[in-house]
């Protein structure tokens, strides 16, 4: 059983347990927990990243569960130059802003690491980033908590995979898709237009009109997101908001039409899940 | 070892483990883990739920580390009555709002339950609460997911204080204060003076300037906090906007002043913090 659960490589990988050892960053590698074999950080600016490794090259702070990460220095710098939010440093941001599970493995270099070779260690989520000045340059430091709690070891074999999957699909949504819609509307809300104007460019966040996961289990597709700002993201979520058939936006409180849904031709929106949406919050 | 280290009763409670089995509801209560001998949610609208007890009751979903929780029937009503969203159920969204940690207790009456008594399970998350009409009532339903992942039994006995403080320390914050704030300003945006209307009243957020825990280690207190929208919420935190000496509210990204922060005589804001995110964000 090889088959990977995952999405665009993100989350749990199959046939690969919580604690498991291996040899060499190669063999790491060729498993499918860390794909590049030299650098700390795997992934990129588009899709965001999907694994860091912890060597204790860098002043990471290692309390287990909680890790405070630092970022990557400037290709071809030295150790004294400010670490940019490019490269590693950024997609662990776009893993921030889309919610995305990393994983995260220990090398024996680091405390908390196994006494030889690479241990892998579970799925965490980035929490919080920020610049520090630390001895006259700014390091980017990543506050990542573990994801949630370990399995057994006994689920934890290959064959068992009913309970990997509903753990996977808890979390794991499809960061390319996310990211398309998001670039679709310029990061601009469906709803006011607006977008939040950020240092490292401006936000808005991928919103599922029929939520994923039990007890709704909305679809991860196209058909089931907007581009919205945080504000209409939580009324869409709260029952605040509804989308009317003829794309007016409503206030549930009031019934007041506040505007017209943006609506881009390539974003395939359709009623369906609209529909399930207005009857969730309308009957009520 | 019996002082707790829970602020307003949510979190862990020194010297009980997970996996802890009580005889009873009386032993639960009297151990500080479920206050109430008959509900099945502890808590209240004003601070939100610090506990809930699964005993098969309800049509409840138990995956383990994922539970669909139902809300309790109105108060004297019966089972064909609809839910409201007040009490109990009203609780567990202050809790969500809040992101206040939940206690959760497995009754023997529950398939995932103990054979006999009640066993203390860990502490959960609300993430997301909806109304559901089900055989023609409504009923609502609130998804729990397990927070962090359990302890070894070694650290988890009642001497080992270090790394429960540690973990409780990542997640348990006042939440009287974060209501106290929020009704100060009227739910409205200490930025933009918005309040976002929400089905159940409107919503805002307690932003903390300087963000509790590592690495940053912001304090708990009204000097550190702010009553925003969910927009101006993000701003702040990925240093989309500072707060001059002033009170002027500039955007970093075109050095924009947009307005002046709203300030109530009773809100004991300092410019302590704020020159500190003020450091944090115009340095890079």
């Amino acid at each position: 059983m090889t088959t990977p659960i995952v999405k665009n490589r993100f989350g749990p990988v199959m046939g690969v347990r919580e604690g498991q050892i291996f040899e060499n960053r190669m063999a790491l590698s060729l498993a499918g927990v860390h794909a590049p074999t030299q650098n700390g950080i795997s992934g990129t600016q588009v899709v965001g990243c999907d694994s860091i490794v912890l060597n204790g090259a860098y002043s990471d702070e290692d309390h287990g569960d909680l890790i405070i990460y630092s970022g990557e220095n400037p290709r071809g710098g030295s150790g004294t130059d400010d670490q940019l939010l490019v490269g590693g440093n950024l997609a662990l941001k776009v893993s921030l802003d889309n919610g995305l599970p990393v994983r995260v493995t220990r090398g024996s270099g680091t405390a908390g690491g196994p006494a030889s070779g690479y241990r892998y260690d579970g799925l965490y989520q980035v929490v919080r980033i920020s610049p520090n000045r630390e001895e006259g340059r700014i390091v980017w430091r990543y506050r990542l908590e573990k994801l949630y709690q370990s399995l057994p070891a006994e689920v934890q074999e290959p064959g068992a995979t009913e309970r990997r999957l509903m753990i996977s699909e808890r979390i794991v949504r499809d960061a390319n898709l996310a990211a398309r819609i998001k670039k679709l509307y310029d990061f601009s809300c469906q709803v006011c237009g607006e977008s939040l104007p950020s240092p490292d460019g401006p936000y808005a966040e991928a919103a599922h009109i029929r939520p994923l996961g039990a007890p709704d289990d909305g679809p991860d597709v196209e058909e089931n997101l907007l581009c919205l700002c945080p504000n209409h993201h939580k009324l869409l979520d709260n029952g605040g908001l509804v989308v009317d058939k003829d794309w007016g936006v409503r206030l549930v409180v009031d019934d007041r039409i506040i505007g017209t849904l943006t609506l881009k031709p390539r974003h395939r929106l359709t009623q369906e899940n609209l529909q399930w949406h207005r009857e969730r919050w309308l009957t009520t």
